[in-house]
C-alpha cells in the first residue's frame, strides 16, 4: 500500500479540448478511516464521455464538478481497512468517489467475487445498463427491425448491438476505422459496420438499411446523426444517449433538421442511466446469464496509472479505445 | 349553378415563396356525373400550412401534387346532381378533391345538417383532430403541467390550448401580435401569451413557465423552438406538428441543439393527422359535445372567391389570419 494518495483536482473548466492545467494531479496524505468507516483502494476508474460534461458548467443532469474538487468518476476497488462490521479487508466495492487512489467512505456497494472486475466496470455496470435500458425501454426493438448504433466499438455501442441481435434485429454499426468495423462484425456479430471516416454516411446507411432505420442508438451526434435522419423508417425511434462529437465544442452546435421527424412520425428521446438505477436488479438478472453464457461479449481498453487519466480520457474523443475505457489505478490483487 | 369549373393547376414547384405562375387558374367545362356518380359544388376550401409542402418535392408524408394536377385540398360542399342512391341533391359532403369549384365523385363523406360548415372545416374536422390527438396521444397532459403552444391564434393552436385548459394545465401561447395574444387569452382562455415579434422569447418563456415547459405543441419551428428547448422541464414532450417557419426555405435549415433533449430526458415526436383518421369517431364523440356546450370555441377567417386562394394561402405564412383559414368557393345555400 502506498503511503500517500494522488488525486486529480479540477482547476479550470476546459474551453474546447482539455488543456494542461485544467486538471492538476496532487499528492495528499493517505486518509484514515474513522469509526464505522472503510478505507478503499481504487483498482479501476471508469472513463466516460459524460466526464467531459461534468467538467463544464453547461446545463446538465447532475451538478457539475466544482473547481477545487476531486474529479468525479465511477470506480471499483478493494477494502484495505475496515472499522465497519459490514465490510472486511479484501472485499470488492464499487463507488463513485472519483479520480483518486484511495478514499474513506461510510459504506459502498459490495460485489461478489469470481466475476472479472472489468466486467463489473463495463458490461455488468453502468455502461451495460445504459445499453440495456436505452435499447429496450426507449427503442423497443421488434424482430426484423433495423437498428443503427454509432460508436459501435465502444462500451455502450458494442453491447447495444449484441442485445439487438438477441432480439432478432438487423444491426448496422458505425465506427471510425476499418479495424473497428471488422471487430464489431466478427466479435460482436453485427450484420454490417460503416467506417464514417471513409464512407459517405448517407449513401452507406441507405445501402445497409434498405428498409430504413427503425431504431438509432445515438452516441455521436453531428454529421452522423444528420445522415441517420435522412434514412429513417416510418415511426423510427432515436435513443439519444450521447453526442460525443460536440462535447468539446464551446457552444452547442445546432441539431439536425427535424423535417424527417415530422414526415416519418419519428421520435427522439433523451436517455440518462441515472433514471434507471432503481431497476438495476432487473438488468443484472438478464444480463448476468447472457454474459456468463457468452451471448454478450465485451472489450476493455485498460490504461495503467492514475497519472495517465487525463490523456486516456482523450482517447474517447479521438477514437483511441475499443470497448470500455478504464484506468487501472492499482493491481487487482491485494 | 355556374356552367364552368375553375381549377387551380400546379405548374411549377415554388422555390421559396409562391410566385405568380407557380399555380394557374384555368376554366374547364362543368363535369358531368356518370352512372353511380355525384356532382359536388364546393363551398369551402381548407387552407393549411401543409399545402406548401405538397407543392414541393421534398420528402413528405403523402405523394406531392404532380405538375399539371389540380392542387390538393380538403373541401366541404353540396351535392348538386346525384346518380347514386346514397346521395341526393342538397346533401352536405366532405371530400379531398382540391382547389376547384366542382367535382364529380363516386361517393364522399356525408355530414349531418344543422352544424355550421365552418365547424366541420375546423374544430370538428382535421385541424380539431390534429389538436386533440396531438395533445392527448403524444403530449399526455397531466393537471398542473405547463403547456406551450406556438401559432396559438391559429386553427390548431387555439384548440390545443383550450383542450389543455380542460385538462387542468397552465397554458402559454405564442403568437405574432399583441392583438392575437389578447384574443388568445380573452376568447380561448390561455393563461398567458407571448408576442414573438416583440419579446425576447427565451426570457419571456422563462418568465411565463417558471417550472419549465412540460409539453410544447410545436407549429412554428426555427427560433421559437430554439427558445422552447432552453426552457424544458424534466421529461418534457415536444409534439412536433409543424414547422411553418421553414416551409418556404429552399433547403431545410438545421434544427435546434438537442443538448437539452438529452439532459432533460425529453422527447420530440412527429405527428401527422393522417395516422388518426381511423379514430375520428372517438374524437367526434368528445369534441362534439365540447363545441356544442361552448367549452371549445373556434374562429375562422373566410376569404371569398376561389380566384383568391393563392393570395389567401400566403396569410398563413405572414400571420394574416386568425383561426381556421378558409376560401369560400360558393354560397352555403343551394
Amino acid at each position: 500500500m502506498r503511503n500517500s494518495n494522488r488525486q486529480w483536482i479540477l482547476r479550470h473548466r476546459p474551453q474546447g479540448d482539455i488543456k494542461p492545467g485544467d486538471l492538476e494531479l496532487v499528492e495528499q496524505p493517505l486518509p484514515v478511516p474513522g469509526p464505522g468507516q472503510i478505507l478503499v483502494r481504487n483498482v479501476y476508474l471508469s472513463l466516460d464521455p459524460t466526464n467531459r460534461i461534468w467538467m463544464s458548467d453547461m446545463e446538465q443532469y447532475m451538478p457539475p464538478v466544482q473547481l477545487g474538487e476531486v474529479m468525479r468518476g465511477g470506480t471499483i476497488g478493494v477494502v484495505e481497512q475496515s472499522n465497519n462490521d459490514g465490510f472486511k479487508p479484501g472485499d470488492i466495492v464499487g463507488t463513485f468517489n472519483g479520480w483518486q487512489e484511495y478514499v474513506v467512505l461510510d459504506g459502498a456497494q459490495s460485489y461478489a467475487k469470481g466475476v472479472p472486475l472489468t466486467a463489473y466496470m463495463s458490461v455488468l455496470g453502468a455502461t451495460g445498463a445504459t445499453a440495456y435500458f436505452g435499447l429496450l425501454d426507449l427503442g423497443k426493438p421488434k424482430a426484423g427491425e433495423t437498428v443503427v448504433v454509432s460508436a459501435a466499438a465502444g462500451a455502450v455501442g458494442s453491447v447495444v448491438g449484441q442485445i439487438a441481435k438477441l432480439k432478432g434485429c438487423r444491426v448496422v454499426g458505425i465506427a471510425g476505422s476499418d479495424e473497428k468495423c471488422r471487430h464489431v462484425v466478427e466479435k460482436f456479430g453485427f450484420d454490417a459496420c460503416v467506417n464514417y471516416k471513409k464512407e459517405d454516411m448517407r449513401a452507406a446507411l441507405k445501402r445497409e438499411c434498405p428498409n430504413g432505420i427503425d431504431i438509432d442508438f445515438e452516441n455521436a451526434g453531428g454529421e452522423i446523426l444528420d445522415a441517420v435522419m435522412d434514412n429513417l423508417a416510418m415511426k423510427a425511434r432515436i435513443v439519444l444517449c450521447g453526442m460525443i462529437s460536440q462535447y468539446n465544442a464551446a457552444t452547442p452546435p445546432p441539431g439536425p433538421s427535424l423535417t424527417n421527424i415530422l414526415m416519418k412520425r419519428a421520435r427522439i428521446e433523451g436517455f440518462i442511466i441515472l433514471d434507471y438505477f432503481g431497476r438495476f436488479t432487473e438488468f443484472a438478472a438478464e444480463m448476468g446469464p447472457w454474459v456468463a453464457q457468452g451471448k454478450i461479449k465485451y472489450d476493455a481498453t485498460v490504461v495503467k496509472g492514475i497519472e495517465n487519466a487525463v490523456g486516456a480520457l482523450d482517447m474517447l474523443f479521438t477514437g483511441g479505445n475499443t470497448g470500455k475505457l478504464l484506468v487501472q489505478v492499482s493491481e487487482e490483487t491485494a
